[in-house]
């Protein structure tokens, strides 16, 4: 037991190391880095999808999108960006250091201002992985029900911004606010929620204001 | 990296052992088991309330349930059925043989015909372990998206019955069924998949009787 923890322990040690040398080469290209990680069908790559088409023109955008098996997402966001790389993890439930190492490779990061790391659809294990990402992004819909925030805590604490969306479809589902809000607060009492629905494009602006502020922010930390 | 390997298999390899005699004790006790795997938030829980609820003075139930934190699960069952387990698994992301076989000591087996483990809300790593089930039932929801099969092959492939969960939601949602279908049918030709909404009573029938069989079957292999 106790030599299966000291090898988690040193995959996670390899994991944060590589992290931070990822995180010092964005660092000194001033790329500003959102690790995006909620549960399968949240709306994460459709997110992405608006965020691209929104930004375009204004910032210049790339993308890493994990998942299991197929190419449909990076295939979905090809069409209003031209930097984007699908990850395929096989069996694995999250991405690692490693994998945004490699996939930095295919990137012309000479030309990005924000990179986008769409993790797997998963709500616990993409919590644990640095990935040398300035902020990480827990993402939430109404659909999944108002008790997540207190089943997954882990990814409510450490999110420098949330997102909830879905929320055109608040008057077909059992949701209760108060209770969602409660336990977000409990958690994270800083990170600013963002209330949206990606398909309606409702509430959109706070979130692509935020990421401008982050860039801008990030832009002049190294100027 | 190799020695990672290794101790990977060894955990599988122990739980899987587990899993045997956690399947031998069912067996005899002719309790049909199911092992209920899907996203967070796809109606899990309701399922199993609406299940518990109809299936009262008909079948003896019991269910154990798997969170990160919180016994909210638990608590909403509890109003169904007096036999019902809450595992807190803190970071863990899936359940093990191991949780299953503490938490049976919890459980009078000897009033209990079918059994539902309700497995952490994660598509993923639930899939690679055996708990001594005698079906794994995978579950989604339409509000989740069409592609969902295709980017989680694993449990589409490994179901017995699969559940697509809130067709109440489809005027509201983008879904194109004809998809989902086909990727469900490349991956699994056999089981059987039963479209229902949860919170409206729709279609749940089927999967009742799904179950009646399953027990019943289960009953007559050892009599």
């Amino acid at each position: 037991m106790s030599r299966e923890v000291t090898i988690v322990e040193n995959v996670l040690r390899v994991n944060d190391e590589l992290a931070g040398m990822i995180r010092r080469e964005l660092a000194t290209r001033r790329i500003f880095t959102v690790n995006l990680i909620g549960a399968p069908g949240c709306g994460k790559t459709a997110l992405l999808e608006r965020t691209l088409k929104e930004l375009a023109g204004q910032l210049r955008l790339a993308v890493m999108v994990g998942d299991l098996a197929t190419a449909r997402d990076a295939q979905r966001m090809a069409a209003f960006c031209d930097q984007v790389v699908q990850i395929n993890t096989g069996k694995g439930c999250h991405l690692e250091a490693n994998h945004v190492h490699q996939a930095l490779s295919r990137i012309d990061l000479g030309r990005v201002d924000i990179l986008f790391i769409e993790n797997v659809g998963n709500l616990i294990c993409p919590v644990a992985f640095d990935l040398g990402q300035d902020v990480k992004v827990g993402m939430f819909s109404v659909t999944e029900g108002d008790d997540k925030p207190a089943k997954h805590p882990y990814i409510v604490a450490e999110s420098a911004a949330m997102i909830l969306n879905k929320t055109d479809l608040l008057p077909y589902v059992p949701f209760r606010k108060e209770i969602f809000m409660e336990d977000v607060r409990r958690l994270n009492s800083k990170a600013p929620l963002f209330e949206l629905s990606v398909t309606k494009g409702d509430g959109c602006d706070s979130w692509l204001n935020w990421l401008k502020q982050g860039r801008a922010a990030k832009a002049q930390a190294r100027a």
